[in-house]
């Protein structure tokens, strides 16, 4: 699969279309899923083109497991659970849907997801659950 | 959760009990899952002493998604498929089962995934797919 530069993650990258976010560095970004697969359901992925974890310069593999390391504990402690899940497709053979590489995060065990795409959450759900994220990032647990 | 220096995986890195390796270096180790959730199910874990994917120090996750890429894609080339799927879990909440940090990687999508732990794979069919796997490793598709 070659990269494409006009994919719906590159231009939320590029500030082009909207995206509810809960972190941001320079190498990666982290938002919210609008179709979740369980509540509080993240998508995190590096800024650089690839999309696949196969195609990743290495500096943006460790930015990347950084940002998982930051967002996911502070998810769970958002959604005041003591566990969470991270996936993450390569290829449309594994379920890739969108053409740029991304992890999914999500405060529950895979077996709790609900199918992908079946419904939007509204989006005031989203912004309260976003703001609680982001709060926990700026304010971790000890 | 504390780290339990005895658990299976701990075991396995320290050489007490066997595993069906496929790459091994000073920081990582790679083995097939002997209760495969699909044929070609591998997995993946750092040797320092972690948890979760937030105990993780940055160079041994630096480490471990190297290794992850490497033995990633030679599944696929070893399974003759064009994608594969990482998954993991933090805390019993979650779905994690042995305590000490590692990641599923497999050869298709999660949606393809058969129950864990139902039924032991024959040692000769993981034998015979981990060493297509390691010579995938070897001779890797340009």
């Amino acid at each position: 699969m070659n990269y494409d530069a006009n994919n719906i993650f590159a231009r939320i990258i590029r500030g082009e279309l909207p995206a509810i976010k809960v972190y941001e560095d320079d190498f990666t970004l982290a938002f919210m899923d609008i179709m979740p697969q369980m509540p509080g359901h993240l998508l995190v992925l590096p800024k650089v083109p690839a999309v696949t974890l196969y195609q990743l310069p290495d500096d943006a593999a460790t930015a990347v497991l950084q940002t998982l390391k930051k967002v996911g504990k502070a998810l769970e402690q958002a959604m005041g659970v003591d566990g969470s899940s991270v996936f993450q497709h390569n290829g449309s053979y594994a379920g890739q849907t969108v053409p740029h590489l991304h992890f999914h995060l999500v405060p529950g065990p895979l077996k709790a997801l609900k199918a992908h795409a079946s419904e939007k959450m509204d989006s005031d759900q989203l912004d309260a659950i976003a703001e609680r994220i982001r709060r926990a990032i700026a304010n971790p647990a000890v």
